[in-house]
């Protein structure tokens, strides 16, 4: 089924302890529909770029054939730009420089085609965006999203808003914290069930994620990793792995939901392995489903 | 088959958000054997008390069948006690006072019908100690060690000395990384493999436990509790039911290695809903089977 996702199109500069990249792409609606495409057709982008957006980027997305006709192109501006800096300790990282340029005044608009999409992937914008690119569309099979602290801390009532248009949302452990002023995860998790989406899944880094529905608790180890070159667009990769193996299946049912957290997780890993989207360039459906079953052999245990 | 715990048996006063309590009931050996009570016997304890130690306590310890006559009483001294405070997030701990008391003194005697125990599980206490523990008995079957930040810190030769003669090292994630400078936990996990044991459980609280060996990794999920009273003693909640079940089935084959960490992984989880021993009191092998498959569901997938 067809896929729309929206959020940011970025260059990123980042330096890790295994080395550094320089304006390489990046930007969650790039991780998302990249990690979708090997799953499903057609995957729509709506984002915005700057004159300087490289033509190589844009050959690397049309390689996977993501549909750009979304992609505002302000050709006065400049990309939206990134960079951060990552310890030895991969989970602590510092944001070096945030330089918004053209997506100050990203306005998504959803091409009439994009507007019956099955499938909605809101990656993490401003929560009033996220609510315009839904006043935009019919209503879709299933609505995905992401945000983040910034928008925890400084537009609370406009998240809380939002959140009850998502039949999914995707956080981190300390986002879920933050969200509802709650240490302990599960309990966040139903408490962001009475918000509004059906579904929560938490991120936990290394440490995998965990899906929890009104009735259902799912866990899902990270794949133990011992080179990780590049956490940028984990997150990002893990919801377009979720949603692109959901919109492949047309199927919301549990156990559906629990395989696609794992193909989520599956395209999280591929991702860190390399700098940038390189992990997701040399990826095909068979070595994704040879990770899954990898994912399998990981968590499984039986009776004596 | 029979097993050997040593390790402390202390009074802890403890204050979580839910409530507190003094001079209860707590200790390594203690959590240990009374978590492994439910799946084997003989259980053996080797500790030391003072002459202030409850005889209430030890009616517990009784009830549970568990060995003590490896447990000295020095009648002129006073019990090993520890205070600490649990914070809002459980995962924030402060330790308010250490009174070693006749715990400074412990020089471990293994009684001589200890000395064949098939199984050995040695607490977090000095790696001297430990040593000390394994030069007095016959060689046994499986020996399972636990250790702490304050031993890597303080006494890292000798720790590396006694890793040597642990087949199993339980160790949490902040433990794994400090003895091995290595923030990757499956580089940490190969790097003690290398050091002595073979095979590494490296604990990570509310994020579950991974078992490593030179060719297989187990990620167990942690039990989604929504109540956690007293995180107190889970560790080693853990080691008792983890070498409780290898200990009752007499088998150290990678499956069984497995679910020997669910095991540990229920028992933990039953000790840190009630305060102290409580969680563990009013257990038994049905409650804790019934946990175990619960534990199934939990992290349990399929293929379309």
């Amino acid at each position: 089924m067809s896929l729309l996702v929206v959020g940011s199109v970025a260059l990123d500069t980042v330096e890790t302890p295994f080395g550094q990249v320089s304006d390489a792409l990046g930007g969650s609606a790039v991780y998302i529909s990249a990690a979708a495409s090997f799953f499903t057709a057609p995957v729509r982008v709506v984002g915005v770029v700057g004159g300087d957006f490289p033509q190589d980027h844009v050959h690397f997305l049309e390689s996977r054939k993501i549909d750009l006709d979304g992609l505002q192109v302000m050709k006065d501006g400049k990309t939206f730009r990134w960079g951060g800096k990552y310890h030895y300790d991969l989970n602590v990282r510092d944001t070096l420089f945030t330089q918004l340029n053209v997506f100050e005044r990203f306005d998504p608009q959803i091409p009439p085609g994009y507007r019956t999409s099955g499938y909605v992937c809101l990656g993490n914008i401003d929560p009033i965006l996220q609510r315009q690119v839904l006043n935009q569309i019919s209503k879709p099979r299933l609505v995905v999203g992401d945000t983040m602290n910034y928008w925890i801390e400084t537009k609370p009532n406009e998240l809380v808003h939002t959140m009850k248009l998502m039949d999914v949302i995707i956080v981190n452990d300390s986002e879920a914290r933050l969200l509802t002023q709650e240490p302990n995860l599960i309990k966040a998790a139903k408490k962001i069930i009475r918000m509004g989406p059906k579904v929560v899944i938490i991120k936990k880094g290394e440490h995998g994620a965990t899906l929890v529905t009104e009735d259902t608790i799912f866990a899902a180890p990270a794949y133990p990793l011992e080179n990780i070159f590049d956490p940028t667009g984990a997150g990002d990769s893990f919801a377009g792995g979720f949603i692109g193996w959901l919109a492949r299946t047309d199927d919301v049912s549990p156990d559906n939901l629990k395989r696609a957290v794992i193909y989520g997780s599956t395209l999280a890993s591929f991702c860190v392995e390399k700098f940038s989207v390189d992990g997701l360039k040399e990826l095909s459906y068979l070595k994704i489903h040879d990770r899954f079953r990898a994912f399998m052999d990981l968590s499984r245990f039986d009776e004596k």
